[in-house]
């Protein structure tokens, strides 16, 4: 029998006992022996009345579990860095085997949470972190572990897919639809961690950690939200072939560099990650032998969420039984070198108010070109009296270059406004 | 150091020498050890020659792999029945681990190898025999193992989907598209086992054995191929708003019973596995705590399957320098009882030319009726003539009930043909 010690038994916590009940038998055969929760540290200890447990399996004392000797895993499930972070290391520290859901910690320390792990030969398990019950991390580690990993291209945060969704299907607003959202429970109170690409940044900093074998932590994850995305623009995109998806991608080059970002982005209709619609979240991977794959599924809500942090206490019981300390670590011999979003190349989808008279398309494309930025596709413009809305998409150029076009552009009498600038994935080589 | 010995040298077994050569580095941090190509059985020497192999490496003697006292892993790529199942039984007899991609012999000797493997405390690794390099069979033993597996919906033969796909896009026949297939190396140039259905059984059934924890072997499966499927279906498909796909269906009900099965069949566009084209794979999975998840990618060729392959190499590698003897098996606990498709419940597409005069369309309901058959949708016949096209769509009914309505419409004179009878799958629930 294995012992587990829970810190937080909220939503997930809660998902997290219902399943060991429910499925106890096969888990039993599947993990080798019998799971017990020896110990539920919770405040509010209402939370557990529901739960067919023990009364005495509740304590407001976190000691309870991080000293206890007969307990051999802990499972951390109170999320946010600070009292979370000190429960992992002492619980390291006490030789205890870690699980958790905790995406905000991970994706800041995990250079230190993975070394003494490492240290302790202990097992550090996140799978939950990223994208729900999808398989990411374990598939990753294992399955595909004789790739090199060129990119990873989520789809991570289910509240932003689901808001460009309803914007693309409805022609809604994004406010419109964030009330939706949050009326059905879709969204938080407060959605800026979601809206603003901070939640998929927390998990594609994880993701590139595991890909890349190399650190990648919040820091190192160029960040823009959805809040300027409009209708116009998802139009626009529609009429040229692409869909507009919150991406959150971690590319490799061959020279150890890596990129890693978070933006919206127009994805062409017919690639795989432009059908992953609503809540749902999907992990797009290249690897050098496998080519491209992509996992689907959940990527938030409890059950979902208790099948990765059960599966990951399944393993680690595995190993507990089999007497492994610890059987795959996360060994960050890549040490690539993280490039600044200034670096990039890819296409871009500018949307401006432009003067509408002759010879200001020329003088537009002239500003462009004189700063290596070549168009690939300009629609036709729609005037509107003395102003025209112009829609262009570039051919694959350096950010840079294209940040410095559009300061100049700004500045010309002939530019009223640029109204978007939206990064084009997936289209050119 | 760990010595592998590889039995067959053709495209996949080559892959798997170049994937080993191509990503040494990576693949000795990842496993913890090097993995060193000891010796190659293969009748055909000419095979290694472009290999950057040492000459004495290859043999055409088996006892040099499985009686070398420095062997720790085999591998095994020939394919087929025998002797494959003859060397994998002496390589385990023998003391060593086997990993191999064959599908044909895991589909109906499951059950002795496991066993084997069990008894022997060895591993036994084929996640290349399913879906080429898509990670399925590890997630459903590791990733997923808190969940009790539902459903296993497939589209596992890349030559069926390539032709649906072709059909579905441009209208052509399946002979037309077949014939370009076969000058694309898309199908082979006996294409029974892939349109017949056969190939894509035997990795359902392989499939359901893992999600089931229960022995299923290519005689439980339920096989048609995709060679009645007419332009004129999938025209008639895409008209109600469905796709025609070679599906490999696992369902596992509560009371411990399993229907496995596969034909083609109409999936709502919608459907996540709808809008997996061309050559590509995908397992869609729906477990009782992650929902539905899909795991998508190529499965087939060299590198796909050598990912897999090699993925596996890896674990092996992994459990022996930490000296695990085995760490997951697949165990039989399930015991589930294989239902006759005589009892599946499930809906239909039917197509048929009947007399076109009044009263004809009350006679069919009524038979159809007689026999619990309700229908959900009749499309306006077509008439041409004295006869007319008949299209409808039935409720979930009973296989045995819809047959034999079908026997009784066969003998009445106002029908003149029952062309098409397609599953329709993902609709009603």
């Amino acid at each position: 029998m294995i012992n587990i010690g829970l810190i937080g038994c909220g939503t997930v916590g809660s998902g997290v006992v219902k399943l060991l009940q429910k499925n106890s038998e096969v888990i039993a055969k599947r993990a080798g022996c019998r799971i017990n929760i020896k110990k539920i540290a919770e405040i509010d200890a209402e939370k557990i009345t529901n739960l067919a447990l023990p009364e005495d399996i509740v304590t407001a004392d976190i000691n309870e579990i991080l000293n206890a000797p007969d307990i051999d895993i802990v499972v951390e499930l109170i999320g946010g860095l600070e009292p979370a972070y000190n429960y992992i290391m002492t619980a390291m520290h006490q030789g205890k085997h870690v699980v958790t859901a905790n995406k905000d910690l991970i994706a800041v320390k995990s250079k230190e949470i993975f070394k003494l792990a490492a240290d302790k030969n202990l097992d550090f398990c996140f799978e939950a972190s990223v994208a729900g019950g999808i398989p990411v991390i374990y598939p990753l580690k294992h399955s595909l572990s004789a790739n090199n990993i060129n990119a990873v291209i989520g789809i991570l945060n289910g509240t932003t897919n689901y808001i460009l969704t309803k914007m693309t299907d409805q022609g809604q607003s994004l406010q419109e639809v964030l009330r939706e959202a949050q009326a059905l429970g879709y969204a938080e109170a407060n959605p800026d961690a979601d809206v603003a690409g901070l939640d998929a940044a927390r998990k594609i900093a994880i993701l590139s950690s595991i890909a890349f074998n190399s650190s990648v932590s919040l820091d190192d994850v160029y960040v823009e939200g959805i809040l300027d995305v409009t209708p116009s623009d998802i139009e626009h995109a529609r009429a040229l072939g692409y869909v507009i998806k919150l991406l959150a991608i971690a590319e490799a080059d061959e020279r150890q560099q890596v990129q890693v970002r978070v933006h919206p982005a127009f994805i062409p209709k017919s690639h795989p990650i432009a059908t992953v619609n609503d809540v749902y979240n999907a992990v797009f991977i290249h690897g050098d032998a496998v080519g491209d794959i992509m996992l689907y599924g959940r990527g938030a809500g409890q059950a979902p969420t208790a099948s990765a942090v059960v599966g990951d206490i399944i393993e680690v019981a595995r190993n507990t039984v089999q007497n492994v300390g610890r059987r795959v670590g996360c060994a960050f011999y890549g040490e690539k070198t993280v490039l600044n979003i200034s670096e990039l190349s890819t296409q871009y989808y500018i949307r401006m108010k432009v003067q509408d008279k002759p010879g200001v398309l020329a003088s537009i494309a002239g500003v462009f070109g004189a700063n290596r930025v070549s168009i690939s596709t300009v629609l036709q413009p729609v005037s509107y009296g003395e102003w025209a809305e112009l829609i262009l998409i570039t051919h694959k150029v350096k950010e840079q270059d294209l940040q410095e076009s559009l300061l100049l552009l700004k500045d010309m009498s002939m530019v009223s406004a640029i109204n978007s600038v939206i990064r084009v994935e997936g289209a050119e080589n």
